[in-house]
């Protein structure tokens, strides 16, 4: 303990402490964070998409469509989320939830390799695919 | 520096700083706690709703709305995301993706005064409204 650099002991114990305290989580962090981010960014493109897979192809299709999600929100800085969910009565029923920080990052991700990899291997998998293009009103959660 | 106690510093900077790590901000932080939440728990209950808002309405429906959301994400422990749009094409169009806990935080939410108080205030300004229930297949997401 006693070298000589033992008086940055208390000032690192305060910094980092500071820093800590700071990132602790808190109830309220991620609904404040995300409604700021919707404050300041009328930029997201939030988008639905419908898609009705072919019964025998689904669990092919589920293959491509859940590694094309995983790559492209670690991957590219501007897919902020992709919420991917199957009707409770019909496993062939997928919906698909997506949020891009701009258009830019939107067409960038159309473009991307993971995306074009992911949508000709799929093209004969899929029966029908509705998007509708939404604006946020309102974006609440917590972290889980 | 002097005192008795400075031998505490080099422990409490060692253990501030593995907690302060363990919550710096990571590319992949929120992605890996949503498909770790999800893989815990197959009791998420997930569900989309399509509301068709009457037009004269439309702000004074949109002002109950928001409040309902704010209040139950930020009330309720088992109400994790509530998140909403509208149709780019039409603002009387509105969705709303739900993620609750499990079937209690669902029933408790409905059961609870904030969204009675919206239930009432707006059924005369909703024309159509359509629930989808669906179960989750991969949940990614930064924090943003």
């Amino acid at each position: 303990m006693k070298t000589k650099f033992t008086f940055l002991y208390p000032v690192l114990t305060i910094v980092i402490a500071v820093g800590f305290s700071s990132c602790m989580p808190s109830k309220e962090k991620g609904i404040s964070k995300r409604i700021a981010a919707l404050d300041k960014s009328s930029e997201l493109i939030v988008q639905f998409a419908e898609l009705e897979i072919e019964p025998t192809q689904l669990d092919l299709y589920l293959a491509f469509f859940k590694e094309e999600i995983q790559t492209s929100v670690n991957k590219e800085p501007g897919v902020l989320t992709l919420y991917s969910m199957a009707d409770t009565d019909d496993p062939t029923k997928i919906r698909l939830m997506e949020v891009y920080a701009n258009k830019e990052a939107y067409d960038a991700h159309i473009a991307s390799p993971h995306f074009k990899k992911y949508k000709n291997g799929t093209l004969h998998m899929v029966k029908n695919l509705k998007l509708a293009p939404t604006k946020p009103i309102l974006f609440a959660a917590k972290d889980y």
